[in-house]
């Protein structure tokens, strides 16, 4: 489906999505939890509307042979949009972020400064195939006082159609502009191309689906984006962790969900410690039908070990794979990480301070664990409710930039070998 | 002069600045300072070397026909030539913002996670004429643990490299890698696009200087920027301010200093307070040298007020113009500035507090004043000891984006009265 006039429609969206964030920015809490917890009975009471327009995207997407995971992600039963509705709900109960006084100080001359936050605005939301995303990160958006503009997968039209009608609606029953979420309503790809140059409406665009679609809006937007390209995450093995908690944190990391940016892709093994470590760690990865690619080392261990290639250690492979590597020590695993990685989420393994803190504090990583799966790098993990996506980005600051300004930040996690459920 | 291969040139100094930004970014706080304080040594040793350079400069500037602001802004003295120094003596006194605990917090499963400030990386900073922008921007991207590739407009050229050699002296007597600051050795303009497009290799890019330059750098750059375009700033002086205090801050506001990007550039009077304040305010401003463009109600005051055309409301003057409007109290003030303003910095003259907060939450630039002169808008007035610019861009978060990585932050600002002396 083309449109006629790519540029108008969307300047028009974007008009219309300003004027809404403007309301919404004065928004007390009270209305925005009262718009979320409408949007949850919404969407629970047209159950029945939303499962009948995935019916028509599942059948289309079968029609087109889709691949049974895509498949798996776009279906909407009762129980998932029971999940929407909770979530939103979950949403409802979190603080109110805007607002809050982040620092406050006073100049000799009686001045007296606060630094406040406030909403970002309108926000972009790109993403592929899951319908789910329209409910959670419109939610989010709601909640920090944006509207949002949503441009989901052509998959996905009609089932994000039918939710996006139940969250508008529980927009208005509570008083608030139902244009705070509007949808790109067509599939046609020159919408996206409008989107990214939107920068008088749109204040930051997050991208959410596979490399190709990121690597376009990054060659593409001209607006700032909360993204990651890739997960390329890494578990060290360091020669004093504990063996048994390295088992369990590895296989955790790497094989609780393969699909998810924060699932293991490489596991570097101290190769002073490679004696003890290497044989059960490798063991237990080819047991959870894992494919293992290794060094020399690691193929020493097991026949089913194929050899890696250098395309090995800087590969996502969101899939049951691992390259596996014998490196020299805390100073070798860094090395390794911050050549390689993609700088989102490396984890070390160890009972020695030393080397916990070496790696924490030099790994560049947005995320760096101690004694904790990679599989942690989630919002609702970190006890922040929910996220609408992990940002590997760097920070941009508001107001004078100062020495403080000139910093970003990054999360130092210490555990004490916690693996994550389900 | 041109370069024969730039893409090569420009990669080569991204590498020299990354790898020195990972070791700045292990420095202890006390090699930083030592080296900040051997370079404002160095700097104070080399004067005669650095007005020698600066000679070279001003020469070629005056055989170029520069005009007078622009050779004063690139002039260099003694005298200015110890401020620099004394500057990056105040940078070394600053507290560290590197490794402080931004937050911390447990999970129910023992999780404990803590945000931590690192530094950016690298920083790239394009300027124009004025030398003393390398002592102050590279000092401050010391402190914060980056490296900085600098890159000076071609006039000040000789003057920013004799800076330079003095600064690196100063980080490699501190056993720091002098290559944490590099300077883009000519003046070619195919190295700024180069720089522009260097995203593997800089973080962010700083630009400093008119506003050509500024949509050059917002057009080209595929690396976050902290930057503002413009500075149309405003002052409103509502129906219930101090008379006194409203001449004495709105006369600072535009005349203190009319080159610099906090100035106002547009004064709103409400139309309910207009019989009082209005007439004293124009008057002051015109015998101050200022020129009035206003709208009818203004012009009434005084023969000497041009009319104001629709140009006006959205004009930088950087000069001795000011734009005056009468509004419909503070709403109509609202609405005036966040559809004429720049996102910069606005304030409100008012005994009313109701009419205050209103101003403060409603307006949507990075800084708000109540009762204060807009020229505050400034890094050292606000107690950062300094600034690297102002940005007027929104946040870039890191790690996951839950609902509050989708805030941003805003400075309120509440005075009593307060101008700037100087």
């Amino acid at each position: 489906m083309t449109v006629s006039d790519p540029h108008a429609l969307m300047t028009e969206l974007g008009r219309r999505a300003k004027a809404a964030a403007a309301l919404l920015a004065q928004a007390p809490s009270a209305a925005k939890n009262q718009a979320l917890k409408a949007q949850a009975r919404a969407i629970r009471d047209q159950t029945q509307t939303i499962v009948a327009a995935n019916r028509l995207d599942m059948e289309a997407g079968q029609a087109k042979q889709l691949k049974a995971a895509l498949l798996d992600r776009l279906m909407l039963d009762s129980k998932r949009i029971e999940a929407m509705a909770k979530g939103l709900e979950e949403i409802a109960a979190l603080p109110d972020p805007i607002g809050r006084t982040l620092a406050e100080w006073s100049r000799p001359n009686g001045l007296r400064i606060a630094r406040i936050a406030v909403p970002l605005g309108v926000i972009g939301i790109i993403y592929e195939s899951r319908p789910n995303v329209t409910a959670d990160a419109g939610g989010l958006c709601l909640k920090a006082g944006n509207a949002a503009i949503l441009r989901g997968g052509s998959e996905s039209l009609f089932s994000s159609t039918a939710i996006m009608t139940a969250l508008r609606q529980g927009l208005d029953e509570a008083g608030l502009p139902a244009d705070a979420l509007l949808m790109v309503p067509s599939s046609d790809r020159a919408l996206v191309g409008e989107m990214l140059r939107l920068s008088d409406f749109i204040d930051v665009i997050v991208p959410r689906g596979g490399k190709s679609l990121i690597e376009r809006v990054i060659a593409e937007s001209r607006i700032p984006l909360f993204q990651h390209l890739e997960g390329i995450c890494h578990t060290y093995v360091d020669k004093a962790a504990d063996p048994a908690m390295a088992r369990q944190v590895t296989l955790n990391a790497k094989m609780r969900r393969t699909g998810i940016c924060g699932a293991t892709e490489t596991l570097l093994v101290d190769r002073a410690g490679a004696a003890v470590h290497l044989a059960p760690l490798v063991q237990d990865l080819l047991e959870a039908g894992c494919e293992v690619r290794g060094d020399p080392a690691t193929q020493a261990i097991d026949r089913r070990v194929v050899a890696a290639t250098d395309e090995d250690w800087t590969t996502e492979y969101l899939d049951a794979i691992i390259a596996v590597k014998t490196v020299d020590g805390v100073e070798g695993a860094i090395r390794h990480v911050n050549t390689h990685g993609s700088r989102h989420t490396d984890a070390i393994i160890t009972e020695d301070a030393h080397a916990a803190e070496r790696f924490l504090a030099l790994v560049e990583s947005a995320i760096v664990l101690h004694n904790a799966s990679t599989q942690f790098a989630d919002g609702a993990e970190f006890g922040m409710g929910a996220e609408i996506g992990i940002a590997t980005g760097k920070l941009h600051a508001r107001g004078p930039v100062g020495v403080e300004q000139l910093t970003t930040y990054k999360y130092v996690v210490r555990g004490t070998g916690q693996v994550r459920p389900g």
